[in-house]
């Protein structure tokens, strides 16, 4: 594992578990990029892309990391997180694909979920939470 | 790169660019799984899982593989690949989480689709094929 993956990977678990998300923010990239399960364009920027980070890991039950992917060919900075979790009765599955820039900063992120009830479900919890914050911080 | 997921990628990568699902279904795991992006249980067996994944590939247009990782800790035969189409003008990537066994043959396959419209739009073409297909095989 390339030691930019290790050491940001090091900080990520802890502040995930710790759901330290003041912390968590300041290891987004100022111009971070996250594609939410949901929906194709991308959020942009560090408070909104915290702010859903937030969102889905107080939301998710019993979130945690399992297997985790080091890209081969171009080696440091990408990374596959597996996490698992349940929302009530339905568990769920998903995937963070981690881009870090060359500060070892979080550039881009692309989360997947199934299955589709549980991904229907977090939707419907976090996306009108989502929206009251983008009008109240107008970003 | 773990020689044995070099060479389950180059078959895989080659079989799957040449749309050729008999060759496909062979370098699966007799008792292979799957773990389909609109449900949780897993779908089993060479045959069902080797026709849901010829629907997947030839439903969604321009079918592309991009990004690849592989596991650090355990190193051989868990990979994830990355993967980019579209049905219609909705634009979707989505992840193969793939686990090989001791033979080199694929013995889990759990896959994740983003946005949600094109993993929606997917499951209502694919899924009833696959039921009429279930039907007549009686698997």
């Amino acid at each position: 594992m390339a030691s930019e993956n290790a050491e940001f990977l090091a900080k990520w678990h802890r502040l995930v578990q710790e759901r330290d998300l003041v912390a968590l923010e300041k290891i987004l990239a100022e111009d971070v990029t996250m594609g939410a399960p949901p929906y194709w364009d991308k959020l942009k920027g560090r408070t909104v892309v915290g702010h859903l980070l937030g969102l889905i890991i107080r939301t998710i039950e019993d979130f945690t990391y399992h297997r985790e992917w080091h890209a081969d060919s171009r080696g440091e900075g990408e990374i596959a997180l597996e996490f698992r979790g349940h929302l009530g009765e339905l568990k769920l599955q998903g995937i963070d694909l981690i881009s870090l820039n060359d500060r070892g900063e979080l550039q881009n992120l692309d989360v997947m979920i199934r299955p589709m009830n549980a991904l229907s479900a977090l939707r419907d919890i976090v996306a009108p939470q989502m929206l009251e914050f983008l009008r109240k911080n107008a970003v």
